[in-house]
């Protein structure tokens, strides 16, 4: 943007959530691949890595000693347990990025965001966050790609399909709603959000008119 | 928007304020001829219409009786005394754009969009209105904008600047802080703006997903 150096603005925390069968995965690895300078939050887990997985760029691997005294420090803007392993997202992480003009995506669900918002509201952090909700063109249309992937038994499907039907339910949470009929639209809205909200006049740190002298 | 018949969403209230020689006009202007959708909000004025000027195009011409029946009635969502005459924007000159999903431009100076903020905010028409304040890049360059049109003597200049430097003050009240140091930058910004407005979860108007069941 022509004024970012000018008058300095701090950049955006973009959090998107979605339930399964939306179609988020694709839009954020649209998005990213479009905007070089979006940056994707890693997070932290305590799982063990992966073959192939680098600490840092994949997740940061934390033992469960080290996840619980971060967590009992209050570092994390959200955190949960899936499968016995824990994963989080390190404020720090964030701010980094945010607090330096840049902006950073966030793959959250519902869940994660709920806390993420009752951690930062009314704070500076939390007046540079735009949450989005991505959602299916229609319920059918969800369990339609949820059965397209083909891979997963019956009783899996059910169980994606109430977890979605619950998340979906959690759309007016957020700031923006996204139909995800089309991922190329679904995208260009994005980075719209993304652009307007780097125009927001609560995000500018100091007066833009340092020349401006009182009105007399 | 691919999703705007589905789900159903109201239209937006764009307001743009700005200082004399922050270009706001021109960004208007280049606003409206590239955004056809974009309709312009036409005001009120008690004073008599000029050659080639149209009712309903240019202004709604009222006698001055019947303006302050209007305004008694609080019809106005903002108006001010201009050299004797008055002006004002109707409530439902806006109102039958947006709630009918389209979107209007109001050039409002920032008394006016102090008025509106006030007589509308938390009602849905105030969460379907944008407010955007336009800037120059500097105070000295609003200077020589100013006094580049050349037409002007030097007291109208200074009172223009006097005017001007009291209305810079007033950029934090506003949604979106447009600096204006090329137009054409400043219009994608603006466009970005309305794009992302159409996105907003609180101006949907019902559920998205009608068939979504309360989850088990």
């Amino acid at each position: 943007m022509d004024d970012r150096e000018h008058i300095g603005r701090h950049g955006t925390a973009l959090v998107i959530s979605g339930p399964s069968g939306a179609g988020k995965t694709t839009v954020c690895k649209q998005l990213l691949a479009r905007q070089p300078d979006l940056h994707f939050s890693v997070s932290c887990t305590t799982r063990a890595p992966r073959p192939g997985e680098t600490e840092g760029a994949d997740y940061y691997f934390l033992t469960e000693k080290e996840f619980d005294r971060r967590a009992a420090g209050d570092e994390f803007l959200e955190f949960a347990s899936v499968h016995g392993n824990m994963y989080g997202t390190l404020r720090s992480e964030v701010e980094r990025y945010v607090f330096s003009g840049q902006n950073v995506l966030l793959d959250i669900d519902v869940q994660g965001a709920r806390q993420m918002r009752s951690r930062i509201i009314g704070s500076m952090l939390g007046y540079c966050t735009e949450y989005v909700f991505v959602g299916p063109p229609s319920f059918a249309e969800m369990e339609r790609r949820l059965r397209g992937r083909g891979t997963d038994d019956e009783n899996v499907i059910a169980k994606r399909l109430r977890n979605a039907r619950a998340e979906l339910g959690a759309w007016h949470e957020y700031d923006y709603l996204i139909i995800n009929a089309r991922v190329e639209a679904a995208v260009n809205l994005i980075q719209a959000i993304l652009t307007a909200s780097a125009c927001a006049a609560r995000r500018v740190m100091n007066s833009p008119w340092n020349d401006l002298e009182v009105p007399s």
